[in-house]
């Protein structure tokens, strides 16, 4: 009989030590977000392929993992020309689920609802060093609000939860970006963009970090853009270092920006600075794009220093799930990059997270006689009524062997129990 | 756009409430195990097909919803001749991906390896009440432990946990009943049956809870055993009440039973005893069989009064593990009936597990001054810090719709916040 010992391609098993770091990060997380009402809930794995195919996930709509239908085979699916064969896939994300579990359950839940979500999804993705078929995606979002309470509490409970997991490997500062699409597109109009373009545009000025103001120049003339409008739009994007919102938007068009738009990302900073941290920054920054073409207003985005990728990124969506279910619905969400705080943490840390000092190993010899085990036994009972953790084993040939793979895993005091 | 709002057929979407029974739950069992030494480990959602067809799923192996190959279509399937199509499955059940994992992981683990695994599972079965397409298991199992120091260990953890667990709603009681495979076969051989007729025998014996000894008996003849063989066999189960293992297996001839099987039992029920809550009963019951046709040594199982189902069950395999990695590999295990135990903690509950008492609602009208929401904001901040939890909205139209939702959900502290 054939037997694979590896997992299948792309995903992997989780030692002890990693799910001690995971468990120990996820209970930080549900316990900051749940300060601040959010609550969970869960989605099936699975969803019909035709929510899944609904053009709104982008290019994660090739990576589906379809779910053959009960009892489907071959020979049926030829018979209905493929159509019956596979009716589900895997989640790509958390946000098609979100979607439809709101449309859903709307009647049973408050409106606005703060809902944590925690939960594996699926990308037939290349495998690829830290890309991975299999990972933890962690979104919290703000369903029914209109209003910038919602920018507000996502960002202060996202800012206390990463404060307090950095904390333990002693970061303390790190920065939250903040922007808004209809600033990024006023720019591009004024400087005399179509609006179809502004999309092209924008993925261009989205590699400011990488490529600079020269790399986005090249590439948007490159991409056919005339000299003037392109010189005329970048010079916008001269000054970024530590300017305020009111004070980069000052030269934009009534025309092409409402006043409130700027209004509205300095509230959600100075609101926000009265919750988070001190440590912690928030900043406008105007060239903060995000990569999804959904955002609608305000976005957002933490880095840290040292690391050249971003933790924690989202914003305002509000037409998404109305393409969806058909309703609009006002929407804000931060979605966790969980799979990147624990490479920061583990990056961090020596070992991984330990057990707690308070910990015995108790290694019975075989002859140990009836009456002495139990007296441990009763021992072990009352240690552990007190908070100890105590694993009981039998001892091994190579005690010296046992005795440092237990130490591996965080077992620091040890008790060798012999027959007298 | 067709869009579906229900979830897929024969899984649930997880209210809030749901989830906080569920949460509430899984922290009390991963606190207990942790407690005795056992670490959670995970793998992925897929496996093998090879894997999952290797014929130690029993029925099992007939409900996986296979997944589709990156990129399979239908002409390179017809192509192949259907070889290539589907080579991963949504695991069944969580023993088959500890046996891969075992395999694969050995040489980094602890031994013994006391592990405990929480994860969904998926079976592409009939949906019925109560019967689900997804659901969560949850294993713990000692491998590598040929003494019975597994079995007490894994008892006594199961019986804490479950007293914890149950003790939130006044429940104390429970019985664990204890058997051994060697003495089921013992009997039957005994009594003159064949080795290879002993599983057809213990499925019906299996049945003595719903039939009685009397349907057992029409049952065995009905299936062609003799009346002789059978009155003979079924005579030994005619005291079954609270009689002890030494004194059930008296009569049973050394030759087809070895006396440290029943000293075995007997130890393991006393060094237990030293170990669990003075209300839960332990005791061997002559007549438990466990389904599942692997189990080799001693087998446990819980009940509880009221409830006509086990709630956790499990027992010695050791010979599982080495028919799927080749290499025998001792091992004992627990699963427990995480729905079974959620249903009944809904039974017992009104109303789901409930927010704290500290917690409290802040509803902000649309014009209340930024200088206002801000001193909220940082009042807020203290609040959360001091362990309340705070969530903050905008006051909808109908507040008092919104009272009550957020009431649904645990809160029952209110502040309406208006311009002056």
């Amino acid at each position: 009989m054939k037997f694979i010992k590896t997992p299948v391609k792309g995903m992997c098993d989780m030692l002890p030590a990693d799910m001690r770091m995971r468990e120990h990060v996820l209970g930080m997380i549900k316990e900051s977000y749940a300060k601040y009402g959010f609550m969970q809930i869960e989605t099936p794995v699975m969803e019909h392929i035709e929510n899944l195919t609904s053009k709104q996930g982008g290019d994660n709509e090739k990576l589906i993992f379809k779910v053959m239908k009960r009892g489907a085979d071959l020979q049926r699916a030829i018979d209905s020309g493929n159509q019956e064969f596979a009716d589900n896939g895997l989640r790509y994300d958390l946000t098609v689920p979100l979607a439809r579990y709101y449309a859903n359950n709307k009647e049973n839940l408050p409106t606005p609802f703060k809902a944590l979500q925690i939960g594996n999804v699926w990308r037939a993705d290349k495998p690829q060093k830290g890309r991975f078929r299999q990972f933890t995606q962690c979104d919290i979002d703000i369903l029914g609000d209109d209003t910038n309470l919602a920018e507000i509490e996502l960002i202060a409970a996202t800012s206390d939860m990463l404060s307090q997991i950095f904390a333990e490997v002693g970061i303390s500062e790190f920065t939250i970006h903040i922007n808004d699409r209809r600033i990024l597109s006023a720019i591009a109009l004024q400087a005399g963009f179509k609006e179809e373009e502004i999309p092209s545009v924008l993925i261009s000025l989205d590699k400011f970090d990488k490529i600079g103001l020269d790399g986005i120049h090249a590439e948007l003339v490159e991409n056919g853009y005339g000299e003037d409008i392109v010189e005329c739009y970048l010079s916008v994007y001269k000054a970024t270092e530590s300017v305020d919102c009111a004070a980069f938007c000052s030269n934009i068009s009534e025309k092409f920006l409402e006043r409130s738009v700027i209004q509205n990302v300095e509230e959600i900073i100075s609101c926000a600075k009265a919750m988070i941290s001190d440590q912690v920054t928030i900043s406008f920054d105007p060239t903060l794009v995000r990569g999804m073409g959904y955002y609608t207003g305000p976005i957002f985005e933490v880095s840290i220093n040292g690391y050249n990728f971003s933790i924690a990124g989202g914003g305002r969506y509000d037409k998404m799930i109305g393409k969806f279910s058909g309703q609009d619905v006002h929407a804000t969400g931060f979605s966790i990059g969980f799979e990147r705080i624990i490479t920061i943490l583990k990056d961090k840390m020596d070992n991984g997270a330990k057990l707690g000092t308070d910990n015995l190993a108790i290694l019975i010899a075989k002859d140990v006689p009836l009456d002495k085990k139990i007296a441990l036994f009763k021992e072990a009972k009352t240690l552990r009524e007190d908070g100890t953790v105590v694993t009981i084993q039998p001892m091994r040939k190579n005690v010296k062997q046992q005795i440092t793979k237990l130490e591996n895993e965080g077992f620091n005091n040890f008790r060798k129990i012999y027959k007298d």
